[in-house]
């Protein structure tokens, strides 16, 4: 038995664009792993590496100095707007490009950054030195945003804090590292894989409620309320998004809008927001885990379900399931306790029984009705 | 035995202010109502109106006929500024006055949104003409707006879209209305107490949305990084917050900053999020229910909790023994499954047990670590 | 033998416009009066009415009580955006739509303007009821400015300032009504064919000012430079243009531009100026030296000035005397020729012969009225 | 005896500061030069180059090369505003420091600014070192517009035009430089002292209509309207005024109010302006009538003119011979007087010439050559 998400995922990609490459990974906070499409694929992070620079900055250098040179306020302006307090100099928020660059002048160190963004990737992440050249050839406008905050003595060497900017900007990533990397600020700051903290709990909150306010730029208000993932887009064409305690996920293809973004990636996001449920207002967000219980009798093996039966839950069952098969020839999945269930977690709890059938198992699936509402005897 | 959550609301309200009237209302999406403070005062319901009414004109005029009118992006401004798309005309977002008004004229009819506000707050509210009467001999600021808005052909009769607009938020209510009309847009559009569907649940979700990105003005990044509850506030003094999927709430006090908003509101709201850890980016967001399992014994019931603990699911632990007190001798509490436990969640659960103890009972709290794992006689 | 201007004038008008009606007339500050076109046309004042409105404003109610409401400043937009000072409301300057409708709040009555109008224009101009009907019918953004003007306490009664000001807009008149009041801008507030005095000349000087920086609204530094005659534009298809101490001016032609300027009107404006070099900044304009001649007789000196005597000329006659004093012993200043005489000119003039008079010599001022006009024998 | 200007403008000090360094002076298109207080004292040119650096840049570039790149329209803003036009990138104007550096970017030569602006000043003028190093040390404002301007491709290297910029503005002049160098500017763009021609008079007059809308930043409403004379103020505390065809002027005193222009030099413009009536809009500045004299002898009618002969006062000859025809079979117009002679003036004269001769008249017209210069016999 394997699970069904690849395949899902896959579906999406191809819904989406039969371009290449494009690529599309999620990592959920209990550190299951999927993706579809050239997976291997790697680009600069470009923009994307900024909810991460914020959280380096909160966690080095403290909530107080990084909040006296950034506010986090939506500008609705474009990512490259000169624009800054009149009266501070400060930048709106540190999802533009002037807020990144205070962010770089504040961090003071480009290895330090790589250093993180490293272990939230999992991997030793490289700066790939053709695209940091050729922007540092092509600077102007960031050059011009750093003099003006030097200007107004929010950093101090303005050639500096762009070339650790652009940097950060060239570090390379495929899709699954920022899948990950988004989990860690799904999880509240802890790696899904390692279980470590990287991060205070209160930062990843932090970081998410930025990009929710001020990722999306201009379209702040229309991605909140229509995709409803937190999320930040490069300009080499991906975009991360993020649903608390749930899942981080990125998506990847080249083909840019007006505003800089991937034109298939939004189409992506947007469907698995759909599709998954997963809205950042859904008022039946799930608990972490809907596999209350797993009651192992004779014959039989009750898997008990609660709280709400959506993607991530639904997940959960599978993960149990692949890493721990039911060794009885019977299984009831009861599902009396769960709350809503959404179509995709539905989808997947029949496609859970489907492949238990394939394996040669006896699967009855418990609903709320009270039919099947008497515990199976094995788990008495 | 009582629940503890009015004590802990009336703890909140004290330490905020001694002034009055002030007071909180919190309305769960199971319909658990709860509150302190002058809960009787009444007062005009201002600006809260625009979520309710925003609603209404989605419902009523179509989602395509209201967004070629109002656009849905924070502008970063002020309640009361005088600026809209200069091609279009349209309101940056139906948060501020421009975009409540142009929102009146699509609605058309004053009676149409108190008939809807009534069944929010589940009864018949009345407008105040006091207040009606002397905002609309003071209306400058409105008129402009709206004769602007009919300038771009965003609204046909200006002085009748003021006047709608006006007595709308002329509506009386208080606390507990407010936090029942919450309630439903934190439970997808449907009542909490009838179970009656108000509104689609596509509808609150971006209702929310829109709330969550523009509904507090300027202020609107640092709100939902600090707060992280979807919020709206009137110059009345009154403030309505929404945390989708588990509860509506609304606390008042007249005291106004610059902004308009209430100045001993903000901070109740902020100790509220913190205390019980209400935050839309918090990644243990809970379960709908904690309550997995009651296994009523020949001489124990033992209450099975699931999911996160946190206040909601602790709130519907109390509720459930309010309503059918245990009838063994001893009970016991089974938090072993729980995922994660927040402070106040905690708290409750503690004052679940000493209550239950000064009611005679005997309780034991089974762990996770598995010493008490074993589950209780009665229970097979 | 006759004049040549209305000849040059119907060749403007032929060179820029084969379309009727079209029409341009000059008014000179020695009341003469050319034209080509249709003259008889009349058409509605419209914005042409501004800098007027703004000298009854100055006049009638103070300056001191105008500029607390309106500015002077060039905004550098469309002349009816909505844009005031945020702090304190006040319109950037008289020739936006906010100014002038602040000018209508102040002066408080359409006939005090239309009476005043009359005076500058010669005749008794009537409003076109038509034009104001239908202007007050969809006087939406007109009714925004005032309704916003009133929230800032600038103007009480809103309806009444835009009702005021569409009357003021609606007068008609035809392009020979508009030079003359134009030239009476031009002579300094004196009506040029009556000679009565109809505003200061400060007035006229501070219109004329604001005319400059403000009458061409996001198109001022651009008509000034490639243009130089300070102007007013009308929705109706006329210009007014003013040079100093020169001419009143006025063009007309229907089809207008972005910017609701006549088209053929800024053409025929522009060659007019090129033609007969009408530019603010030509450095040809004052008579260069004041000194006419010299006449050296046996026993007198006569120094006959010309032109304007101010400081430039009568600087002019202190170098004469310094670089080649008198030789005889009675000296005489004729003045009998000189225009106008500034009182630094009158000052100079009187210093020159108390100077003289020090060195020993007799001194005589041979004034206009004629006494001493027979030219002194050694000038023969 | 000698000329009271200088004690005048010694009073003009006087009453405005007893401060030191301060001084004016004054240079007439005549090439009178006056002056009071600290002539010597030297100081910085700063932003009052930035009208010779736009003339430099409109001669040696062309218009069309120059107004590509920098626009003239008052931006009512500061002095080192961000901000250009969001499509194009061009600055408002060149008066504003955006504007000035990509004139220095056009200019492309420091060393060809300095060899004219010393031609202007008719003395070598040197850069102060110590300023321009001073200045390069903290010049990240003007470095971000610069980088801003190559961004949108208007200058090629922002640290050059920076670096050029900055030694323009460090060249060390005297009031009585500045004074001179205006002077150019009032006469046309010719020496007043050497008579050399150093720009085209179409330079000059655009120079001065860039600064009349543009010098004085966000304050050249109220400048025009209430000193009249078109102006540019520079950090060093200078401010140097040009009335066109009659003077250029500095004054220098180095406190500074908040738009970085010298205080007590705008009280003593101010004054001057008052004191001498030299206002752009000051109806009295041309000659009135140009016709000084008619001199009926038996056979011939002598009409002298005087002053310019441009539009206004050539008509003034027609109205004359229209009103009072010549009685006399034969007709002399004596220009011998005039001093300078438009196109329009010229053309309108050979009319009057072909004209009377259509009558029937002897028509001569006495030069200034000299050979007609004998009155003729009638007019004794």
């Amino acid at each position: 038995m394997h699970s069904p998400v690849p395949e899902y995922l896959a579906d999406v990609l191809a819904a989406c664009t039969d371009e290449s490459p494009a690529a599309i990974a999620l990592t959920t906070v209990d550190d299951a792993h999927h993706g579809a499409g050239d997976l291997a694929h790697r680009f600069a992070i470009q923009s994307m590496s900024k909810p991460f620079a914020y959280a380096v900055a909160l966690e080095r250098r403290g909530w107080e100095a990084v909040h006296e040179k950034v506010d986090v306020e939506p500008s609705g302006e474009a990512f490259n707007e000169i624009s800054l307090d009149p009266r501070t100099g400060r930048p709106h928020n540190p999802m533009i490009n002037a807020g990144a660059i205070a962010i770089s002048g504040l961090i003071g160190s480009f290895e330090e950054f790589a250093r993180f963004a490293s272990r939230l990737a999992g991997r030793e992440l490289q700066m790939d030195t053709a695209t940091f050249e050729s922007e540092r050839s092509d600077a102007h406008r960031n050059l011009a945003l750093a003099h003006l905050l030097a200007a107004y003595e929010i950093i101090d060497d303005p050639v500096e804090a762009v070339d650790h900017y652009l940097r950060q900007c060239a570090l390379l990533v495929d899709v699954r590292d920022l899948a990950t990397m988004a989990a860690v600020l799904a999880n509240g700051g802890v790696h899904p894989d390692s279980g470590e903290r990287l991060m205070a709990e209160r930062t990843a909150i932090q970081v998410l409620s930025v990009m929710t306010t001020c990722g999306m730029y201009d379209d702040a208000g229309d991605w909140l309320a229509s995709v409803g993932i937190p999320a930040k887009s490069g300009v080499s064409g991906g975009i991360i998004g993020v649903l608390p305690g749930q899942v981080g996920m990125a998506v990847f293809s080249p083909g840019l809008n007006d505003h800089g973004t991937s034109v298939v990636g939004i189409e992506m996001m947007r469907r698995i927001s759909q599709d998954m449920g997963m809205h950042l207002m859904n008022p039946g967000r799930p608990s972490r885990s809907a596999l209350a219980d797993v009651r192992v009798g004779t014959d039989e093996t009750v898997y008990v379900l609660s709280g709400d039966l959506m993607f991530a839950s639904a997940e959960s069952l599978f993960g149990h399931l692949l890493d721990a098969p039911p060794q009885t020839a019977t299984v009831a999945i009861d599902v009396s306790q769960v709350g809503q269930m959404s179509d995709v977690g539905r989808r997947m709890l029949l496609e859970a029984k489907a492949r238990l059938e394939e394996d040669g198992l006896t699967v009855r699936v418990v609903e709320r009705d009270g039919a099947d509402r008497t515990p199976p005897d094995g788990a008495r």
